[in-house]
């Protein structure tokens, strides 16, 4: 990862899309690497600040330019958007090539491998930086060997009603919780902003398909050092995009605990033009079902993303509403913390109900 | 593909490993393509009658090497065995160099790109040679942009209860039966072997994990020309090595119908030391369930794969019971053809149940 040996220095990338939902690469960073971001680009909101337009990065000011963004003393490009389909903007070329001719590293999390663009790869060449691609797996992935299912680790693994609604923070903040109680529990990232921020993993929608569960399995053996492993999420399991990493991820880590993420207000799968979203009854009825014939996992609660709700007040109404209708402890990790899904996690973890027969 | 200009004439190489099971790609094409095949190439097994072994291809020799089957007029070298990963065993890696040395073209399903491999490519260049990787996928997929669910095709989908239980052979079969009705029917191969016998698909096993669904649309959209599409599966729902394709695939191509196939006898998955199968019942409210969100497919029948059961009666006694204790037709699509299952397929599309309300 660049910045292991010196600090990166960021300008996130967000033309045009300076928003948490499309730039929500830029938006995880800011949460948890502030020290490593000096600006936001961004041509048509130069001037205005990080935080009022993401929710996060108060303080961080957006600039119009490479060139501002050099002079306040970004060494680094940081990709800050992830469009469906990960494919890089033509446009974006030209920022890429300024920023390295200005020699700054690249970090990008597009499905387009930057480091194997012969352009690129010449003027990263000709100019001393290096390119990082997030998304690009290790080489030597293969099919499972179901050796999660033996595994004496305790996976909690974060799964969605959609995509990109709140499963890579739930997980980082579960695990910040069990970390704080003095469990020995490792984040795992599976997405290219989780890589990021946590400086490891494997970005599981770009492995070959017959692998996701292989490279799952990976990561889990990998990690065997930790008593609990809190594993991001990708997707939703009735996501008609994304549903097939979802899946594979699920048999490949075959978890003991899932906690379920959903964004509040959402009626139609994101991405999609008319999708209905299940209930959350449906959707965690689904996710254990499809568990069972593998490694059977348990929805231990639900972390609820109500950042369109700005009253408190109904926050709390809200999260009142699901756990009376579910019999689950709920929350909203941003504003509350993730506390009650970390302990629920650790009380089912106590009554030992952790091993199956499968 | 290959043999679109002049005939493949194929040694097909199953060294150590000339089973059904393994040697799945050598057993299709061995039924669907025998007036290609002119020798099976296994040193263990040499003298012997490919039928005595495989079941299918009675009359093709098995031979000890390259060079003779050179001598019975090879030009093309098919590698015959899938193994679990696809990856290239070493061994092989001389016996493809001999053959290319020959003149022989070579057809490869393997993970392993051998038209990437730098031995291989420039032998194949020095002798003239073609190198086909039919597991390698298009360069320009995307994700799923949900057009199937919007198609006027009538889409019939193989699935499993596991893998390598008959998806490809059944699809095949019912594609034929309707054809032989009149029906404007089409064979959709979604895997190497598929795709070697009707020289066209994708092998949705090797594309990016995010592109799965993607790649499915595509094949539905290329192919609207047709009304009835036969889609070959792959893998199972509860798979723990390759449920991820599978899921991708069922969103992705959106089928009205699915036929379920499952070999008798099968108590653990293949390929794990001890997941368990679960029932038929168990499998199509499983396939039912996780279809409904995006698109409601009905199971209309079951493929069984009896090749086990060596006496007829004994053969429709487990139709027979099956039958009964599904409320659902089913049969020997090998031993018995798929009419009955066509003949289901044709009833649901013209009672007009096939378009949902979703």
């Amino acid at each position: 990862m660049p910045g292991s040996d010196t600090l990166r220095r960021c300008v996130i990338l967000t033309e045009g899309q300076t928003h948490p939902t499309p730039a929500k690469t830029a938006a995880g960073f800011l949460r948890y690497c502030p020290e490593q971001a000096v600006a936001l680009l961004d041509s048509q909101q130069a001037g205005r600040d990080s935080g009022e337009l993401l929710g996060v990065g108060h303080g961080v000011p957006i600039v119009a330019d490479v060139a501002t963004a050099h002079r306040l003393g970004a060494n680094t490009l940081l990709i800050g958007i992830t469009p469906a389909g990960g494919q890089l903007p033509q446009p974006w070329r030209a920022l890429i090539l300024q920023a390295i001719r200005l020699k700054m590293d690249v970090i990008s999390g597009l499905h387009t491998i930057l480091s194997e663009d012969e352009e690129f790869r010449q003027a990263a060449l000709d100019h001393g930086v290096r390119i990082t691609d997030l998304r690009l797996p290790p080489k030597d992935l293969s099919v499972n060997r179901c050796r999660s299912t033996r595994s004496k680790t305790f996976r909690i693994h974060t799964v969605g009603t959609d995509c990109n609604c709140g499963k890579k923070v739930a997980a980082l903040e579960i695990n910040r919780s069990l970390k704080n109680r003095g469990v020995r529990s490792e984040f795992i990232a599976t997405g290219q902003t989780g890589i990021l921020i946590s400086g490891k993993g494997i970005a599981m929608d770009r492995v070959i398909a017959d692998f996701i569960s292989g490279a799952a399995e990976r990561l889990v053996v990998e990690n065997e050092a930790f008593d609990f492993l809190v594993i991001e999420g990708q997707g939703s399991l009735v996501h008609p995009l994304y549903s097939g990493v979802t899946l594979g991820m699920l048999h490949g880590f075959a978890p003991q605990a899932l906690i379920l993420c959903h964004q509040y207000g959402r009626t139609i799968m994101r991405g999609t033009a008319d999708t209905p979203m299940p209930s959350l009854k449906t959707m965690i009825d689904l996710y254990e079902r499809i568990s069972a014939p593998v490694f059977p996992a348990r929805v231990l609660g639900v972390a609820l993303n109500l950042m369109t709700l700005t009253d408190d007040r109904q926050a709390l109404d809200e999260i009142k509403r699901v756990e009376d209708q579910l019999q689950l402890p709920a929350t909203d990790v941003i504003r509350f913390g993730a506390d009650k899904l970390a302990e629920a996690a650790l009380k089912f973890y106590q009554r030992g109900e952790t091993h199956s027969t499968c």
